[in-house]
């Protein structure tokens, strides 16, 4: 499984705010994006995953802004697995647009079943355990 | 069942875009909440029936724009049912602010089950076909 | 300036629903995005537009839902520009999902200034009217 | 001005995602929410203050998620003002549902005028300042 993977992201006009800015909260989202495309390009799918009955769930966010990006502007998302355990996954996030740094972030995620009973990370991801055992 | 209600919805800043103004896309989301209120002051509840395994899905929507709504600003909806038949269930809508007419618009939504086949009206409101048979 | 362009779009996982489909409203922001590209496709550019102070504000919209978009879904959308004439712009859209019409649009928008004054079209699309006078 | 402030806020259908809960993103939305209305409370309004040119930006977000909440959950929001200095506004967030903690955040705010550039809290909030000069 690959370690980061970069996408580009266009800011929507729907997505920025009255002060002209692509709004805060979208940021999450984007974040969510560039887990999926990390999986897909580790040859892996969260649809697949979930069809089967694993859901990937935040657990915890932090998001550190330091410029604002608008309407139209191409940005780059680095995301990176920065942690796995038997527990939880750990991501960082670095949103860039040409080359400089907008917004950081970083997310936790646990692993759960159809009824939210918490799953262990080795069963999805066996090849980051394989070694440990 | 009622056949109009009224609620009060405060324009959130994350709903507004980089014109200063509600972005048009969340009237939608604004009509589906005077139809959960709707039904709710008629006794029902849209959460109850899903769970019991029966969907409304919006199949045709229509908005007309006369005038912009900024943030902060409080509206009232105005929700009617003005249409039931065995296929279908017609709304239309009308958003004010200060009593001046901002937005009118009209859905019409179909009832599925689980697997997305289509049910008949009669079945979720019995009440409205009662003296029709 | 092109009459119609086409788009992919990947469903994100943020504008599902919990009846676990892509929710209605998000279709407005993706016949936006099919505008901004058909625009930037001619040569245009809907933000230098805003920049110059004309607004192209959406004054009517109608959406007909035959089929549901899910997570993960890449769906093409087909912008067309239908009709121009000094008071407004008409676009007409279809998305599908492998050939299959998923969705059909239509929007109406009109120009303002930062004021909200209405503008001419001529003015923004000079080459529509130049046989015209 | 008040220390903090309780809301309730009904989650809409539109704000769940395909796992059936109030997507993460959403929160964000919310905790505005609770800024906007423990401002009122105190007798402010923070569409008064951008309209006299100041604008109050998210630097920084953190969210631990402990509880999914669901389509029409009535949740109630404690916003709490956790600390003020001349360059940020700090505040901290707690969501329940029938008194089980369900979400918990902070967020840092920074003040800046129409250019962007960063003002002192001390002109927005003089009566915190009032006695430390």
């Amino acid at each position: 499984m690959l370690r980061d993977h970069t996408i580009e992201i266009r800011v929507r006009y729907s997505e920025t705010d009255a002060m002209g800015v692509l709004h805060h909260s979208n940021y999450l989202s984007y974040f969510e994006m560039g887990r999926t495309e990390l999986l897909r390009a580790s040859g892996g799918s969260y649809r697949d995953m979930e069809e089967r009955g694993r859901f990937l769930v935040v657990t915890k966010i932090g998001v550190q802004y330091r410029a604002s990006a608008r309407y139209d502007d191409v940005l780059t998302l680095k995301t990176s697995l920065s942690k796995i355990s038997f527990a939880k996954l750990e991501h960082s996030y670095e949103i860039r647009r040409d080359g400089q740094l907008l917004t950081t972030g970083e997310t936790t995620l646990a692993c759960v079943d159809r009824e939210g009973k918490v799953q262990r990370m080795s069963e999805l991801f066996p090849e980051f355990f394989a070694n440990r055992s």
